[in-house]
């Protein structure tokens, strides 16, 4: 896989979280390649309440380690 | 998106923790862009035990991460 | 809402883990904002063993968050 | 509720274990207050992988705030 | 119960993945102590995706304590 | 089991992810040891959405423990 990842350091909280939620949809792509079905599955995902809130607690956990590595923008 | 989050410093731990429920919503509004289905899903999902639980997990996730930005108030 | 945290210092381990549960039913209460449907949902979950095991899991969340506040009360 | 919690320190790295149990099923306990449905939940959950799993999570979670506050036993 | 867990220290990161899964088994055995349930109880989830990824997510909590008791090992 | 994790130090913020994920995968392959069990079971929850979160949820908590080893590739 190409480079996509160099660095933990943002500009801004917002840009970390964003970050998180990247690190959060790669750790699904890692495992499941197919573009295709990916959007499948984002499509039907997306439309269930705890399927979103498990999501969003993986990019939660991705959040602690970027906040820790910019020293919560301090 | 527009700037919505730029600082992860609060006054009170009160607000540390209205802060973290605001990242947890916006986790999901991220991955489901649209006002429609994230109303339709939250009156859903706040009828839910376990839902609300699940959702409850990701804002104590994330308040763990405010409550180190602000020192933990002390 | 009114005031009702305005410190993660407790004086004991034990007033911070009964923080740490108020946490956790606090983070439901922001969502589902009705009396009524939270003592219906309450009695429901209570009886059931996973829920109450996830709901355990929140405030464990919440526990690691006010020991660190409180330096383990060491 | 009597004083049950008045310390996070422990003589060995076990003890703390056992305490990470304890205090799992603490959480428990303050929801559920009832010993008779308490029994009848543990008599069905310690049949399930799947709860037992779930229960060992939450004493994982307190682990580790056991373990920081003995400074890891070192 | 015998002493099973006296020091968190291990000489690889790999004997503290190790020690890690027997956190998670120990946690687990404690609430189910009987050797022919848990064997049961084993083969069946061994046989299950999601079954296997809780368990794993425990491995990966202690793993967490365990790491930091060793400084990561540097 | 022959060595396969001899140090959490990794060059770049990239590679210490694809190492979360080769936790994520140990933690599964300790328990069931079964080539063929295991190839079954991927092919299965690579088509399912939550499981494929959950298993991004271990991964996630390993790449807390690996940022943290590698002081978060500062």
């Amino acid at each position: 896989m190409t480079d996509w990842l160099t660095s933990l350091q943002t500009n801004t909280p917002q840009e970390g979280f964003e970050l998180a939620l990247k690190l959060s949809r790669k750790g699904v792509e890692y495992t499941q390649q197919s573009d295709e079905i990916q959007n499948k599955l984002r499509a039907e995902y997306a439309k269930n309440a705890d399927s979103l809130t498990l999501a969003s607690q993986v990019a939660a956990t991705h959040f602690q380690t970027i906040a820790a590595a910019n020293n919560y923008w301090k």
